[in-house]
């Protein structure tokens, strides 16, 4: 039982990493260094999943996934997110992928407080969100 | 005879992760703020151990611990170091922690260049290092 429990954690958390990672290769494939925060949200420091950079700006992203329409993010991972940017001088973001859509990024003002984290959903993030290619411009 | 090696390794990496937190937390002790790297060395771009700033200043550190009272650091590590911190406009650093020695901080510059790799032994160290109280000054 907690074999298969820790399994389920590993490819959970192995996937999460190949999404930032691709996210990662898509930066240095445009011009941009990017770096990957190892122990983000374990750590009891501000964190974000990915430091980018193109010496101008700098970006400061934490990366979601979902496999349903919406997500949920913990109001805890959204202040790590604004504090680092702020330490870190960077603008902050969340990406997010939906099933077999593109990585699309919101910035915190995009986000929706609920009582008890903030909330994404798949039409509003179409919406508010820029591609990839919108925010490296 | 596998598993045996797999296990030293996993003690080495071990080993120099916990090095590396050290750091991280002497940083965040000092209101500095700081992040580790993901996949240093392992990735095929330029990388550093540590990426650390205090808003003013930005230092970007590749970490060694050495039982022998010098250390090789390869060519290559010192290229990804620099190529590093010429992108995230940060100074670069190579941070060495002798056996029972304190955290010695040198300059590219400090480096002794040999043919096949850098080196640097621990009376050169003592003398041109700083310590984490002066790097941070």
């Amino acid at each position: 039982m907690i074999l298969w429990y820790s399994r389920c954690e590993m490819s959970r958390k192995s996937k999460g990493i190949n999404a930032e990672r691709d996210l990662i290769h898509k930066f240095w494939g445009n011009k941009w260094a990017a770096l990957r925060v190892a122990g983000s949200g374990s750590m009891r420091y501000p964190s974000a999943d990915i430091l980018a950079t193109n010496k101008l700006r700098r970006l400061a992203i934490e990366c979601k996934t979902a496999k349903e329409p919406w997500k949920y993010v913990e109001k805890e991972d959204i202040k790590q997110l604004k504090d680092f940017a702020e330490l870190f001088n960077a603008e902050p973001y969340v990406a997010v992928r939906f099933n077999r859509k593109e990585w699309m990024f919101l910035t915190l003002e995009d986000l929706e407080e609920t009582d008890k984290a903030f909330m994404i959903n798949i039409e509003k993030a179409e919406m508010k969100g820029i591609l990839f290619e919108e925010l490296i411009k």
